[in-house]
């Protein structure tokens, strides 16, 4: 069964549903939503017009039973870079729409007029109503009701008023088993369904056909190895479990890799103060869950549950690179304030990366002193009532540059620089640069092997082998979020040689075909570029492919630069 | 004498003085900025940093008795566009430049710290110092206070608190020799001088050189031919002394290429209300002048002194685009509160076209309503506190799109287009594309012979013509602004058959040289393919050739849409 396309035009909010075309076989996630905006989005198109459409895709193997398999891609063009963007989430969605037997579902057109809409799916149709009650409301709240009103099974994406109002940070939001938030975060697709008026997007899979695997005992084997693998590693298996993502602070902080004070310094002096070690410490004195999986399956489980001093549920996917923006970046070293800012911006429906990095550099500009954790969360609230303030910093760190004519501000393509100093470890670097995406450290994320050493270690301070390094964890990247997978499965597959095999196995065993190794590696090849072709179709150039011009200043403690030539980034895509 | 070159680094408060090299030779004005800014400014620089370059040049002709010859230019990289840009202007600066012999400042560099500097530039020296007086004053002070300090004849740049603040819409502002304002309005060239930290440059020509003619004789002759071509011109001897440059209300009204409510229509029935006839009578009335020249040795005087319902003082400079701007495209209808914001915009130091459009636009996006001259008048005196309102505002009309979401931003290459709608009047809409300025009409004045028939008419609502109108055009411009003249010339170079050999003579007679007037084309063509290459190198494509697609949209009452396609637009630069 190859499954359905699921095809929404507001612009006369009419539905088709099509079978889901031959051409399309093979493609998941993001090689399904990368291939679908590619081929019918014109790369010229103003993001918020109607032009632009907004295509969601469950993985290859969402829906199975193999580990940290539930995830699904959301794409469009990007409002805040203006190329294409495919951003991923956990949740419970992608396994709705894979029981369903939804491969794709495509928004295009727009509305006239002022309301907001809500689509409602399933098996076989989508219900699209006007829906007034929701309109101007918290993600949180949003989920709440609708899980009052059709039960706590149904499936929900949703965007806060940020989405509404069109920002360009704006998120897109998916609901978890237990009603809390996943988001996908980055590149402002909360702002492209904003445009296209749809407030939130319900799935109810009752008498959804399944998911169906061709061959049941290959690949029951298969994924059997493939967790072990995962649960082998000391990072999936350890590390994440215990300390979630945060645990990265004192990891990166000791590489001199932290960047502090709006990109200034690569260790801060407090980072204890918002360490993982000290978060897991409070979560277990607070009654909170260290571990806690995004969606069924996860056996990784890096989310958390973090309450507040009363006990009192504060935030969850409290993931280390917020916690740096707000930490080290600007200076606010208060975790239940940073916890705080989280729960808000979650509530809101912004990217929490490309906020807390608009926050420190709106700090460089003078909106606000560093380390104000206050003035912070002040701020951020301001994104939820749109004020002028509150656009400025919800349409991300290059309009907060902007507006305040601060030079030095973290962005490639128009999307902030995360957690990790490109000078201090060069190979996430030359993924910042390259990646079709926008500065984005999930698309290669060179600091495993950089600093890590999984998968052989690659001196972060010496230029010697990034370009190659980031090249190949681009492309096994393009393909593990095709899969649905979950990006961290990338850790084992770098170190274990048990499960690359299984993985491309599993694959066979869901489609019935004889996949080889090749063939992984091929899609992510194939992904990768058409995603370039698209940015180079929407105007973009090799000096889009560059960091910003203050990175030649020495980083302490290493005083390491940036020492990439032009030309010597550009051998990236010689391949 | 070759003159000299002052060069100012701001990064060491230090100055030198060097003689004009030869490999400058036969450039001024647009010529010489644009050439110095592609040589020396690193293309992919941030606008606002230390390796931008302001660059000042007087241009061929300025200082000598050929009319209408007193003009000056500014070059940069573009804050707004990301471009190369070059700005001209009238007012008193440009002749004292040529009578000291400087044919060109050029600031470089950046200051650590938060002070303002002046600059006092005398025939062999800068000197650099501190000016707390006058930070976070507006330009009429400003100027006010240094022609008491210095006396009447002291040359004055300054900008006001938009530039101090780095705003992409700052304008840098020249006084008159009343001591009013003109400016060098598009670009953003007052943000780069903000973020030099220069405040103001004075001008003592005391015991300059003076302007130098080889063959006086010949000079006055051509001269003499020349002020009579101009004066003989239906346009620069009679609609512009008598309506300014506001004539053109009711002009381009009739012929349906009036943008009105943000590009919806293009013709508005209030015209009257703010027309160049409507406007004479109320200065004649108010006792002020119809007639009046931003510097010495003009003879259209397209400028005017309109004053408020009791006599005092509102405006001079007060030009149809500003007008337009406010008028019918935000639909504020009343001129005085047009002459009151010109007068504030002038104050605060931001263009005025940029400043109107973005008006519109935040009436677009919801910020306030259309047609509401008091909140719009409020709104810009947010630019000059620097509100965060204000510097969405201050950024430009693509700034405010972003933050209010809006989709029907008129800008080419982030600029704000003007007074002309490209689809009823096409050769203006070739040139808003393919000019390195950004949406810029004085840059190929197509609306001349697309209206008015100056120079032979070409069907304004036909593709056909248009793009080599548009390039010839704007090769001559190139050249024009090249020479110190005022573009209005180009009325009278393109109908009278004695006016471009005249100039072409001039141009001879001041330097003793034996040029032709394909020398001068290949001036401008010269000019205009050196800016382009600049752009290429800053990563523009021909992407960034194209007007928003909501110009596909039929404007009435022609119902005229955009019909170029790509490729069709790119033909301009085949030559």
């Amino acid at each position: 069964m190859p499954g359905e396309v699921f095809r929404v035009n507001m612009s006369n909010l009419s539905v088709s549903i099509e079978e889901f075309p031959a051409k399309w076989a093979g493609l998941g996630g993001r090689g399904l939503t990368s291939t679908i905006v590619a081929e019918e989005v014109p790369p010229t198109c103003h993001p918020l017009g109607e032009h632009n459409k907004l295509v969601f895709a469950p993985g290859l193997l969402t829906g199975t039973p193999a580990a940290n398999s539930g995830r699904m891609s959301a794409g469009a063009k990007s409002p805040l870079t203006g190329g294409i963007k495919e951003s991923n989430v956990g949740g419970t969605a992608g396994q709705l729409y894979a029981r369903m037997g939804i491969r794709a579902l495509i928004i295009e057109g727009q509305p006239t007029g002022d309301g907001f809409y809500r689509l409602h799916i399933t098996k076989d149709n989508v219900e699209i109503s006007e829906d007034t009650e929701l309109v101007g409301q918290g993600n949180f709240a949003v989920i709440e009701t609708l899980r009052l009103r059709m039960g706590k099974r149904v499936g929900v994406l949703s965007i806060g008023s940020a989405g509404e109002m069109k920002m360009s940070a704006a998120n897109i939001s998916v609901c978890d088993p237990e009603g809390k938030i996943r988001s996908f975060g980055r590149g402002g697709l909360g702002a492209v369904m904003g445009a296209k008026r749809i407030k939130c997007i319900t799935l109810d899979a009752t008498d959804g056909p399944g998911v169906e695997i061709a061959d049941p005992e290959q690949f029951k084997s298969a994924s059997r190895a493939f967790s072990k693998a995962l649960l082998g590693h000391p990072v999936s298996g350890e590390g994440l479990p215990n300390f979630g993502t945060n645990v990265l602070v004192n990891v990166i902080n000791e590489a001199g890799g932290l960047p502090t004070r709006n990109f200034r310094y690569g260790q801060c002096a407090g980072h204890d103060n918002f360490s993982g070690e000290t978060m897991r410490e409070r979560i277990l004195e607070r009654g909170g869950k260290p571990r806690h999986g995004c969606h069924p399956g996860c056996i990784i489980q890096c989310s958390q549950v973090y309450n507040d001093k009363d006990g009192n549920y504060l935030t969850s996917g409290f993931e280390y690179e917020t916690i740096w923006g707000l930490g080290a970046h600007s200076g606010v070293e208060d975790l239940d304030c940073i916890a705080l800012a989280d729960q808000l911006m979650d509530d809101i429906g912004v990217d929490s990366i490309e906020t807390v990095v608009a926050v420190g550099v709106a700090m460089e500009g003078g909106a606000l002193p560093f380390g104000d954790g206050d003035a912070a969360v002040s701020l951020i609230r301001e994104i939820g009532s749109g004020t002028p303030l509150g656009r400025i910093l919800g349409n991300g760190a290059a309009s907060v540059g902007k507006a305040y004519g601060v030079t030095r501000v973290p962005v490639v393509k128009g999307q902030a620089i995360p957690a990790y100093d490109p000078r201090a470890i060069k190979g996430i670097g030359i993924t910042y640069c390259t990646t079709p995406m926008g500065a984005d450290h999930t698309a290669g994320y060179a600091v495993a092997s950089n600093i890590m050493g999984i998968g052989g270690l690659v001196n972060p301070l010496s230029k010697e082998g990034q370009i190659e390094l980031s090249r190949e964890l681009q492309i096994v990247t393009a393909a593990v979020d095709s899969t649905g997978l979950c990006l961290f499965v990338a850790l084992a597959l770098s170190d274990d040689p048990e499960a690359f095999p299984a993985l491309v196995t599993m694959l066979s065993a869901r489609y019935g075909e004889s996949l080889a190794g090749e063939d992984v590696a091929a899609l992510g090849k194939k992904v990768l570029l058409l995603e370039r072709e698209f940015n180079l179709a929407a105007g973009f150039t090799n000096k889009d492919d560059r960091l910003p011009e203050f990175f030649s200043e020495p980083i302490p403690p290493h005083n390491a630069v940036w020492d990439f030539s032009g030309e010597e980034i550009d051998e990236f895509w010689n391949f």
